[in-house]
């Protein structure tokens, strides 16, 4: 018995419906709205202290981590496979699955957040005081200094910049990769590799943003679309997307976002990729 | 055939280190001298394209991440046992892998950075184009603002809270978990919960710091000792350490950072402990 606390536009929800899509597995279904504030609920709250989603219960069992989950699917039930059978390998996979966590994440929450949510409290005019209140609730450090600092310096903020970066490397390190002709990233099989990787670059996509990055990487483009037309891309991903949140993100890409974007890809690409080429 | 890049004193090295002892490997020994900078190496760079230690490698295959190379080993010879049998335990173990990679890790490095390494850095006398030189090096951008910042600001870095705030989540964690009586936290076994754990809590021993923490956490501090006797932890982390380090690293402690890093206690516990407590 599996019950998944989730929302529909997070994506690390995202990642762990894929799987159970994959999976065939059948699972209780309970919302936790992030825009209404609802990981803060003290019921939430004991179950995922770090108030983010999703969290799973399988069988009384609660477990939290995304990307652990996933793995934790696979191991629970083996077949389809999502991670291939040889160590090398599955290394492989999991560095792409920290290039997620320790990168990509923050990367498009960056983002997200200085083009739309930011845009969203402004328009709510709280004063100072409200705005200390508002971030002293975020219980990750990290995650409140950041939001902090992209309330108040947009897109000028460190954290774009190295937003960029770790999009820049990643599509970098996956042209690369599947420069031998590969149709998946690891062990020949669809994995865990590209279910993590995958809402990371679909939010992209949505903010009219990815084409900065692909239009010179034909490889991941079309790896990228072989993602877009599985089954449980479409029913957990793309099929779960409200139309206001798509022309929100759709806005993005079209205002000054472009600038701000290509301008620090080139900025990097110039000055920082050097050695970090992989 | 297996061959290892590290450097004594690095926490990342120690860990794969100890794995490698505790499945009784042999491995060819390729220092790379971080405090010399051996790591910007162009040869090295392209084993290493972050320019970090350790990178192991196995009949040609090169290796990089010490967690994840540590999970490899584990697989490639699972005996000794090193990850338990049950799913749910492992996921537990690597939610503590990722406390140390997106916590601890980020931690001690900037507990050392600002009160080592900075001073280090200060008597060298460098003028302000030569520190921009000096950071321009670091690959990983997270990491060159942050030692930036910790250049600037010292204890007030917001870095050094957060420090703080990993080790403070990270003891009452394991002391809730030791609270049943267990000897080891996952799977009633000695495994990578530990290792990746071990090397983090040293450092902080070692600077003198480590009381502040487990003074009230009898349960913890009693593992911690179980681990510290264990021939692994004598061999590949106490053995390694030099004199000089050790007496650079046991000033700290006894120094004004003992004020500041209590004081920093001392108001996460007040003021941001709160719900996270996990």
């Amino acid at each position: 018995m599996i019950t998944l606390y989730h929302f529909d536009a997070s994506v690390c929800s995202e990642k762990v419906r894929m799987v159970l899509f994959e999976k065939g597995l059948d699972w209780e279904n309970r919302e936790v709205d992030l825009f209404k504030g609802e990981q803060f609920d003290p019921a939430y709250l004991k179950l995922n202290p770090k108030a983010v989603v999703p969290t799973l219960i399988h069988d009384g069992k609660v477990l939290t981590d995304s990307t652990l989950i996933a793995e934790y699917l696979d191991e629970i039930w083996p077949t389809p496979a999502l991670t291939p059978a040889d160590a090398y390998e599955r290394l492989q996979m999991r560095l792409y699955a920290k290039a997620c966590d320790e990168g990509l994440h923050q990367g498009i929450a960056v983002l997200s957040y200085a083009s739309m949510f930011r845009e969203r409290l402004l328009k709510q005019n709280k004063s100072h005081d409200e705005m200390l209140k508002h971030y002293a609730r975020i219980i990750d450090l990290e995650r409140r200094d950041r939001q902090m600092a992209v309330y108040e310096q947009a897109q000028d903020a460190p954290h774009v910049y190295r937003a960029v970066a770790a999009y820049e490397k990643a599509f970098a390190k996956i042209e690369k990769t599947l420069s031998d002709g590969r149709t998946w990233l690891c062990g020949g099989m669809f994995s865990l590799a590209e279910i993590n990787l995958v809402t990371y670059f679909a939010r992209l996509e949505w903010m009219n943003l990815l084409d900065i990055w692909l239009t010179e990487r034909p490889l991941t483009l079309a790896w990228y679309e072989r993602i877009k037309a599985r089954p449980c891309f479409i029913a957990e991903i793309a099929g779960r997307m409200r139309t206001d949140e798509w022309d929100e993100m759709r806005k993005v890409g079209s205002g000054p976002w472009r600038g701000y974007v290509t301008e620090k890809l080139t900025h990097y690409r110039a000055n920082d990729f050097g050695a970090a080429h992989y």
